[in-house]
Order: structure tokens, then C-alpha cells, then sequence
């Protein structure tokens, strides 16, 4: 059992440390037991009964059942009345990836996986939540810890906006964390501004005209159409873009044609885009159209195209991002440890909080390249060093104490 | 039954046209029969059966199961002692095609159907058998009736020549028929030279490296590169052949990818060729595979290539076509209704054995639209005017005795 | 002086060969001043001067001056009262090409030259009306001997009939012919149906938006978006035409930016289109149109498109064809000497007179390899077997004695 | 004349400026005199001599004619014996533009004009070292003043470097400043890192075979290889290179063929490479000729090309860049008015003195809307507005002190 932390606001920045590094056994006890129990997108309930039974063991008021499986746990400061309100964010889902792992803790659940290291995110805002119940008088305000279902897909973050969590009472600003292999355990990267990019994902079916492969004039040739849309779409990162934002775009699936000697009447085609510049939200949209219609046109055939704007960009304030840096640094203890190059072309749904309110999301260095837990996310073998749970805790706690002082 | 006929040498051809036409009933019956029990490449063995039954029946020297399935009848003519060979070939096999005419010889095999015509040709070669059987006075030599499976594919000429058919005796030039839709009953189409294309199949993957949708540069991208080979493959019929040659390359297939955001390792295309000029058979291996290596070179990507020279063109001898027209305006009974301008890209492994012997193949025109017996070839509604049957009997009677005076 | 030759319509085929050789001096002294001095299109004064000084001195009623230089001669048979027309033609024009021969008959006129065999076109014609005056008595009705400037372009052959030299007395056939280096002496192509292509000239300028090389997002860049005209411009002939038709589509120009740090603003193409199938005029301007429409659409560019159907195919009537064919077994002495596979792509606008009225064009060999009298076309060193030109006179004359009887 | 300014090394901030301030109306004569008398680069004879008069008239030691026109001007400070060794640079030439100002000091050379603001750099590097002469007890160490020729090309810094400039006494860091009418007179557009790109040069020729335009099988249509070129480099920046670096490839000239009816035998690119990131120097060089060469091989075409590494990025020192930005502050009064966002993808060969040792370059504000002082840099009406000049010259002076100290 957790019970003997002692209460007080007047303990120094040594003893926070060493108050929660006490916790490292109950953060690796818990990351490992929602490890072995993996649950996909909108589908955490086992995750989520775990959590409220600790939460409310800890007599910490929340809800449950919030876009299906997420979870909003409310801990009010009594440093002083007034106050200003932080929300923490741990997403729970996990992957479908049969663990390869050889470990006491693994998977349990057939083909599921905490592939990407929310087992740890999760287990990171418990103890967050247990360490701020315990120590309420040092800070003002109040900390929203929002635990959501389904990040990889198709998205929790929007749901739980839509459900409210952001009022009732409106939170102020938004944090949150990655654990992160391509990071050193020990490290964090955290950057203002873009940090994931933004994700667009388009079904495009070209619809010529089939015909048999000795005559091709009676046909339009939709294999022809779809190899002059790839060609050209290749001119909106080449061209279209200025050099100095970074984009891509990527036909990841083309499909045509069922024998050699019979002309396609169909292709389809599917691909994603990403993009850090929210200006250009509008503008891949409008550009891949106009490329299709302009090449179905050449040939005479015709199309029709999906398109979904599906994540927006995570952009970090200015503000938040110093704040977290400066905690971080002492979580650290170093600035060298202090990562601005970790702009990637991910994506992920914390972006719609940070669309919300300023906020700032900052990756959780979690390799160890000796004990090989430095396995890329999402693979069968991914790991990483569970000495990371505690420093996102401090991270939390420290930002929660600056921030709502 | 069938045994009526006088045997004379002497009838003028009012005579023979008027004995020829009094089998159209066999002749419909014969191809009705073989209809209703239609069997794909290499299987015809009921097929086979029946032909077999009706040689023997009328007793027509003839050996069976000539690769699998094939049979070929020998005639001796007893005009003259010395005297020349003239082959007759019939295709025998039917298509995977589910039939959806509502006749009363509908096919009785689910998802198989003479939807070429193939019934057709082998009850014409039947019924060529029986009257020069009855007939052997009226001409010298010998005629050889090839039945043959698998024209569809993958081909049974090539193993029958293998087997030896056109030896012992030696095969001297060979006939052939397709009936054909595209003309109307009562044509023929014949040409000396290139009467069907040759036809070559390629089998192509595209070996990249696949990798994140967002990740481009850690990959080499196959569809990026499959659609620029598609582009580059236009040149060959554009650019590379003499424009007075006729050429198509099609890449009936490419697939490509999983996922919208996975970049695809590999690119699948297949396709085929054709064309009438035998010199190129080399050329379009060689450019095909030129472009696929310089482009893959290009993107740093890898390719498998299987390129296989199916068919060989369908080319007649020029004396042999004259004879055909010769005789089959005498059918027709007016020059105008012989179609010289009936070359077609189609392909057919009848042009084996025109690689082997001079020969001629042609068109008998089966179509009637009044009847709406005019569906094109391989369509589930294809079927044709059987007043064409005793055309082709009557045209393959007067080759032999013309070319066996 | 040419005064020698009998006037008898009893002599036999022997003695129509003797006297028309006997001018073969003649043919060639007038070959040889014209080929002194060469005159480009619409230019052709001396050379018509030349022609007119001898249908003068010969009593032939001729018209000068028709679209600039054209002549057309009048001779009336005189064999019986009634009679055809039949029109020849020869074209009289020189290229702009630096003559590049070491004999004595060497072009006296700077750049320009007889490097297509126009001057021994324009002898045969003046042979054939000297012969045809003197041997009035052999033919009925009327020939009209048509000089016509230009035909290397812009083309001389529609103004003339727009001047009416195809009626008054109305011209019921057209025959002409061109000496041919890619056959031999001796040998004459012809063949019913197309001879030479129709030839299409089109130019496009693309209108993107210039800028800094730096700044491609700035700009629409027009190097880009003709790259992919030109790719898409390869599926007319590789997709769009019937394989069995043939047709060239060549970009022989294309021309874009001064700077290799500044994206072109304007890309300029032109190109030319070839076929024979009449029916296609209208296609290709409509499908090279539609893709260039399409491809500036699909990048925001706009374009200017000038497109010129120039010249028809030529197509010989299947008669007069014939009648050619015919009439040139006896003078080259064996059908093996006839070549029917004489189809080529070039163009020529004897096309018009033939949309105009059934007729014959063709080729008349010409090349000696032994004497290096073989080189092509437009060559510097072009030059031809002179004994071609008695063949020509021959030809011409018996196909008026065999139309006109 | 300039002769009161007082020399005291105890002057507090404000008497700087104010000291500063007052050169101003010399800064304006001496820019607007250079103005007048514009010279391309290796050809700045007669600004050379202008500095050149002044440095001598101050009694500062100085070395002319280094790479043809370039001049190195040295002040030693006297604040203490020991010291480093700051170089501050400015470049001299004009462009090939012809000015279309109307102003009293409008270019007096035809053709020849300060487009894009050198006049000025020259006259603050002329003013800097004016008052640094006049306030040598105000720093230690020495100044070298680098007036360098031909920064628009062919480039001069390189061959300074070459001639020793940054060799006795050896150079510790550099400065240099460029007039940026792309920010507004009053701000300082300053960054740690990569602040312009690298731009490297290539020339291709594609080596086809020419010949008729209606005959392409018996050529290699350059036109058409060139297009396939064009296409597959769009995919070294939309593909090959990470999103998060940037970079550009520009084909800004495609010259092929000379009729419309004539296959183009060669066609010749040139275009540009622009990139931050020098780890790509060689990639995009290799990139280039794989593409060029694949695409070729497929085509059985021939190419030359000749790839220059132009000049690299211009990538400031953090220290230096903190020195600048710590600087500017004070001069622009507020933060506000530091930009960090001012990467731009153009390219200064400022780098090649940054190669060799630590320093930042960094953008001066000089647009001024109101008095229509913001045409674009090159532009025929380009003019700044001349406040910048102090600003200009009190940042140097400033980074002086304060790196010198």
C-alpha cells in the first residue's frame, strides 16, 4: 500500500524528487499490470475500471464512461482559493501487435499490445493523480487528469471535447507526454510550436473504361490515369509547398486490374498527408483534386475522392513549452538533456486540446540501448526503460506546482 | 443417322453444296450436343469422347489423347496414288464464362461455356470428317484433322506439334476457321500475311523499401516507381515502333500497398503485348525490360521480371489465302462478301502451326442481329447463326479438293 | 532540236517505249538546267519561265501565273470526239539546302537546291507534254498537265484548285508520281488506298507564373507542367489510336526559361501529327487539346494552342490505282518490280487534288547504289539515277492512252 | 567634413548612439555616391577606390586589390594589450539591372544598378570603420573590415579567403549584415543556425538521336527523355529528402529541337538545387545524376552533366547569433523587433566565411512602405530607406565592444 508520503507545501525541490522516486514501484507495478491487459481504441475498460478503483480508493473525484471509456479525474489545490485550472492528459488504448516480448508482464490479450507505450502514460497520470491528492496544499486551482480512449485511431480526443471535458470547470491549459525510444531515457524533447504534424487520409477511385488489352482505343485506361496522378502529385511537395514547411504526401495504396490482357476500367488509390502549417489544412485538399480532375480530364475519365482533414497539427504555446522546458530541466539536471530538434512528422489527437487551449505536449526520452529496450514504437518487440514513470511524474507535479501556484 | 449421301466424283458443285447442306441438321445437333457439356483447356475430355465416337462410328482411322486431350483424324483421298497433306484444325475448349442464354442447349456445366465458339468449330471439322469420308474419290493425298484443346490458354498447339502431329505423314499446309461475330453470316474475311497478332505476357514486381507514410526518405516508394515505368512503357507503341507497325502494351494489373500511410515495399504489374511483325518478338522483351531497369536504376529500386512470348502471330501464306478466298467466294457466292480488311490484335495458337506449314486461317462470319445472335466473343450471351456451320464445312470440302486435286 | 519522232496511233507498245526514249537526252539536259537553278516555293519563276518557253515553242495552250508560278497545260486528244480529262501533276519547287554534289549541273543558286527530285518531277512533265502534242491522235478527250509550285510548304496544290484548275474542262482523274530514292531504279511503288500520311502542325505555349528558382510555391512552373504534357501526349498513339490505324504525335520543339536559378513563366511546344485514317483529323486536335486543357488545370497554368490540319492523306483511288499498277508492269517489265508495301508517313499535297477527284500517286524509283546515287531525301547530296526519267514519260503517257481511249 | 567626434571609452550607451546617429548624413553621401556609380562584380575599380581614399584619409591600414577589388581594412583596439580578432564583411557589387528610379542619385551606369542594396553594406562598413578608428580605446583585439567583390556571383568570398584575409592575424569570428526589404526599417531578422540555403548549379544535355518527326522509331526523342527527366527529379524533394529538412530543385531551362516536324537529337537543362542541411551536399549531386542516367538508360539516350556545389548554407554560430540578436535588441529598442523567423531559401556566399570560422549574418530591416522604400531585392525601382544605415553601423560597433572587450 501508498500511505506514507508525508503532506506538506513546504518541502523543497529535493524532497518532491524524492517523494515521488518512492513511487517508482507502485508506477512499474501498475504500467505492468494494464501492460498484460491491452485493450483497443474505445475498448479500454478494463484499463479504465483500473484506474477508477484507484482513483477512487484515493478518494479522488472523477467520471467515468466519457466518449465511451474515458475518464476525467478532478483534484482541487488548497494552496489558495482562487486558481487557475491545468489539464494533464494520459491516452489508454493499446495496439494490434502480437508482443514478442519475453516478459513476466506481457501481453495477455491475444494479437493487442502496448506497442506505443500508453500502458506507461496511463500508469504516469495515476501516480500524478495519487501524488497531487496527497500534497493538494502545495498548489492553487485545479488539475483535470483526463485519461482517453483510442489515440491510435480513430481519435478519443475530439469525443472527450465534444463530452466537455475541457469545462465545467474550463481548463486554462493542457499538458502532456510521450514516452519516446528515439530518445535516451533521461532526455526530453520539447520545443513552442510545431512538434507532430498534422494528418489528412483521401480514397480516390479512378473510374475509366475496361476493355480487352488488345484494344486499347475503346477503353480509358484507368491504370494510364492513376501512374499520371501519382506523377503529378509528386509536384505538390516538389513545387506547390514553400520549401521551408515540411510536408508529405504519400500514395500508400494503388489497386488496378485483374489480368494482364484486360484493360482496368477502375484504379484506386489511398493515400495521407502531413503537414505542420495549419494554413495549408485547405490547401492539400483543394490541390489533390485539382490534380485528379485535371489528369481525369486529359483522359476522359472520371473520379471520385474522399477526403478527411483527420488530425491537426500538436502545436505547442510559447509559454507552456518554456514552462515545461524549465521543469524539465530540473527533472533532468541538465540543459544538454534538453532535446528542441524533436519535430517529427507524426501525428497524434492531442493536437485538438491544444486547438482548445494553449498547452504543450513534450516526448519522454524512454530508451536504454543497453538493456535493448530501444525498439521502435509500434513493434512486436517495443519496450522501454521504466525508470522514465517517475521523471513524467516529477514533470507533472512540477508543472502542475509552477503553473497553478 | 447420317448414311444417305451418294458417292460420286463426278457432281458438279451444285452437287456438293447440295449434299454439304443436307448435314446442317447433324451439324446442329453435333454442336448442341457439345454446348451443353462444355469443358476448359486441357479437360475436354467429353468432348473428345464424342468426336471419338463419331470417327470411330463412321470409321475414320484416328488416335486420341494426342497432349491430353487432342485427336487427329486421318483421311486418305483415293483419286490418285501420289498426292499431298492438308491439315483441318478445330479448337475444342470453352471458356470459364457462366452462361446466361435461355436456350434449350444452354450449357450444363456451371461457370463453363462455349462463349467463343469452339462447339462450333468442332462440329464443322466433324462434319468436314464425315463427308470426306464419304467422299475419298474426290480428292488425292491425305487430310489430317487436328482437334486441339486449350486455344484459350495456355495453349495446346504447341504440345500437339511437340507430339508430332504434323508428321507421318508430313503435314504439306494447314487450314483453319474462327467463326466470328464481328461479321456478319454469309462473309468470310481472309487476308494473305498477318491475320492475329502475336501476343506476349510480362509478370513485373517493383522491389522498393517500404517504410511510414511520413517517413519518405528512409524508402524507396514503389508506386512512385511503378508510375513512372507506366509512363515510360507509352514510349514503346509512341515512340519506339515504326508507326506503320501496329503494336498495344497494356499493363492490365499494378498493385501496390497496404495501408494509406505505409509506404509500399513492393509494386505488382502485369501486362501483354501485341503485335504483328515477328521481327519484333525480341524487341519489346528487350525495351520492356530496358525501361523497368532504367527507372527502378533511377529510385534505387529492384525489380523481378518474367517475360514469357505467348503466341506468335497468325500469319498466312499468300497462296494458301488465295485458295481460301478462292473457294470461299464460291460459299459466299460474291466477291463482296469476302472482308479482306478483317486483321484483328486478337491472338490464337493456330499461328504455331502456320510457323510450321504454310496455311491460312479465317473469319466465317456468324453474326445475325435480327436474331441478336451478334453478342460478342466471350460474353455470357454470345452465340451465333448455325447457318454458318455448313459454310465452313463447304469451304474446308473445296480446300481439299482444290489443294488436293 | 526535237523533231524527229513520228506521229502514228498504230504503233505498237515497242514503238511507244522507242520514241519516248529517244528523248531520254532531252529529259535530261531540262532536268539538269533546272537543277542549276533551284527556286523555293512560290519562287519558281525561272523554272516556270522554262516550262512556259517550251509548251510555247511546241504550240501547247497553257496558263501561267495560277497562285503565283503554277502552270496548267492543255492538250487535246484527238482520237475520237468525246473524252475524259485526266490531270498530271508535277511540282517545281527547291529546299533551302546547300547543295553538297561535285558535278557539273551543280545548283548555281546559294542555299537553295533540288534535293527532293522536283526538278526531274517538273522534266518527266515537260517530256510528257512534248510526247503527248505530237501524239494527239492517240488519246481522246483532254490532258491537263498541272506545274504546281510549293508543294514542301506551304503547299501549292490547294491554291491552284482554289483557282480552278480542276475545272474548265472539269479534271475527272489525277495521276503524279514521285521519284523515290528508297527504291531502286527500275521499280515503282503503288498501291490502292493510303499512300502518305496526313500531317498536322500544332503550336502551344504554356502560361504558368514565373519566379525565384527559390521560391517554386510562388510560381505555376511551366517546365513542369510541359513534362507532363509531353508524358501525357504518349498515350494518344499508345492508348487512344486503334492499333491497327497508324499516327505519329512528335513534340519536335520545346523551349522554356533563360535561367537556371529562375522558374520559366512560358514554355513553348510545337509538334506534328501524322496519320492516315482520315476519319482521325478532327481526334487528334481534339485530343491533344483535352490533355493539354487537362494538365494546365491540373497545375493552375493557362495555355495558347494554335493547331493546323495541313495537308490530307494521300489516298489513291482503287481504279486509278490500279490503272497505274497496270500500266507500270509493262514499263518496269516484271510485278515483281511493282512494290505494294510503299506506305510511308511523309506528306505531300497531292492530297487535295485527290479529295477532289479519284486518282493515283506514286512512287517512282530512282536510287542507284552502285553509282552512290542513293542518298535520301532533303540529303546535301542528294541526287538520282537519270534513267528514271524516261520511265516516268513512259508511265504518264500509256496511263493517258489507257484512261482517255 | 567628418572630424568631432569625440574618442572616450567611458561614454555610456546613449552617447554611442548618439555619436552614431550623427554619421549619419555621411552614410547617406557616401551610400548614395556608391549608388551612382554601380559596378559588376570583379569590376568595383572605382568603389574600391572610394574606400579605399576614405580608409587612407582616416589613416586606417589597409590591403587592396585581394581577389581583384576587394580591400581588408584593420583597426587595432586599444583598450587592452591581448585580444581577438572580429571580422566584419561587406560586399560590394551591383547587378546587371537598369535602374528605374527616379531619384538625384539614380545609377549613372547604363545597364548597371545597386539593386539589391551592397551600396549600402559598403557605406555602414565604411562608416563602422570610421568610428571604430575614432574609438580604438573602446575595445581590444582587432577589427578587419572585408570589403569583398562579386557577392552576386561568380563570388568573391572564396577567393578572399584564398588570398589569406582571415590569416594574420587570424579571424575568430565573423559578422556581415544584408539591407532586407523583406522586414520593415526598425527590426533585425536574426537566428541561430542555417539562415540561407546552399545553392548548387547543373548543366544536363540529353544525347537522343534525331531525325524525321515521322520516323521516331529510328530515333531517340530527346524532347521526350528530357520530360521524363523532369518528372522523376520532383521526387528527390517530394520523396527523397527528410520533410523536415528543405530544399528545392528547380529546372529553369529546357531548350530542345528547332522544327515542329524534326525529332530533337539533344535537349539541354539547367536548373538549381537550394538546401540547408550541408550533410545533403553530395545527395542531391548523386540523386541527380542517378536519376538522369536511369532515366536515360531507359531510353537508350546519352547525357552530360556538370554539377557545381555553388555555395553552401549560411549557418550562424549560436554564440555569435546570441551576440547579434543580444545586440540588435539594444538597437531596435524592443525584442519585437528581432525576427527570428527569417530562414529564407536564398543563398549569400557570406557562407564561405562561415565555413572557415564562427560568426552570424544576419538581416537589417530597410523596407519602408509609406515612402514606397519596399520593391522586392533585384527589382528595377528597388530602394531602402536610408535610417537603416545608422542601425547598421551601431550593430557592428555594438558586437564590436562587446566581443572585443
Amino acid at each position: 500500500m501508498i500511505s506514507t508520503i508525508p503532506n506538506s507545501s513546504t518541502e523543497n525541490l529535493a524532497n518532491v524528487r524524492l517523494q515521488i522516486r518512492s513511487l517508482q514501484p507502485q508506477l512499474i507495478e501498475w504500467r505492468r499490470h494494464i501492460h498484460q491487459k491491452p485493450e483497443l481504441g474505445f475498448q479500454e475498460k478494463l484499463t479504465a475500471e483500473f484506474i477508477s478503483q484507484k482513483l477512487q480508493a484515493w478518494g479522488i473525484e472523477h467520471q467515468t464512461g466519457i466518449a465511451e471509456t474515458g475518464i476525467v479525474a478532478i483534484i482541487k489545490g488548497e494552496k489558495s482559493q482562487h486558481g487557475k485550472v491545468l489539464g494533464i492528459r494520459a491516452d489508454m488504448d493499446a495496439l494490434p501487435v502480437q508482443e514478442e516480448n519475453e516478459v513476466t508482464y506481457c501481453s495477455q490479450h491475444n494479437g493487442v499490445m502496448h506497442a506505443c507505450g500508453h500502458d506507461g502514460h496511463t500508469a504516469i497520470a495515476i501516480g500524478t493523480a495519487y501524488y497531487l491528492q496527497q500534497h493538494r496544499q502545495d498548489f492553487s486551482g485545479t488539475v483535470k487528469i483526463i485519461f482517453q480512449p483510442a489515440e491510435e485511431g480513430p481519435g478519443g480526443a475530439k469525443p472527450m471535447i465534444e463530452a466537455g471535458v475541457l469545462k465545467n470547470p474550463d481548463v486554462d491549459a493542457m499538458i502532456g507526454l510521450h514516452l519516446w525510444n528515439d530518445l535516451p531515457v533521461g532526455t526530453v524533447g520539447v520545443r513552442p510550436g510545431a512538434l507532430l504534424a498534422a494528418v489528412d487520409f483521401f480514397n480516390c477511385t479512378i473510374l475509366g473504361k475496361g476493355g480487352h488489352g488488345a484494344l486499347p482505343h475503346q477503353t480509358v485506361d484507368s491504370v494510364v490515369v492513376a501512374a499520371q496522378i501519382v506523377n503529378a502529385l509528386q509536384t505538390i511537395v516538389a513545387r506547390n509547398i514553400n520549401p521551408l514547411d515540411s510536408a508529405v504526401v504519400t500514395i500508400g495504396e494503388l489497386h488496378a486490374g485483374t489480368r494482364m490482357n484486360v484493360i482496368a476500367d477502375t484504379a484506386r488509390m489511398s493515400g495521407s498527408v502531413r503537414y505542420f502549417n495549419t494554413d495549408l489544412a485547405g490547401f492539400f485538399k483543394q490541390r489533390i483534386q485539382q490534380i485528379i480532375a485535371g489528369v481525369c480530364q486529359s483522359h476522359g475519365a472520371n473520379y471520385d475522392l474522399e477526403y478527411i482533414n483527420l488530425y491537426p497539427p500538436v502545436i505547442n504555446d510559447a509559454g507552456m513549452a518554456e514552462l515545461v522546458r524549465s521543469v524539465a530541466e530540473l527533472v533532468v539536471e541538465t540543459p544538454v538533456n534538453i532535446v528542441p530538434e524533436c519535430q517529427i512528422m507524426g501525428s497524434e489527437d492531442m493536437s485538438f486540446f491544444l486547438q482548445e487551449v494553449p498547452g504543450c505536449y513534450f516526448f519522454l526520452g524512454s530508451a536504454n540501448a543497453e538493456k535493448k529496450l530501444n525498439y521502435p514504437h509500434h513493434h512486436p518487440r517495443f519496450d522501454f526503460d521504466e525508470t522514465a514513470l517517475v521523471m513524467g511524474v516529477e514533470i507533472f507535479v512540477r508543472c502542475v506546482e509552477k503553473f497553478l501556484i
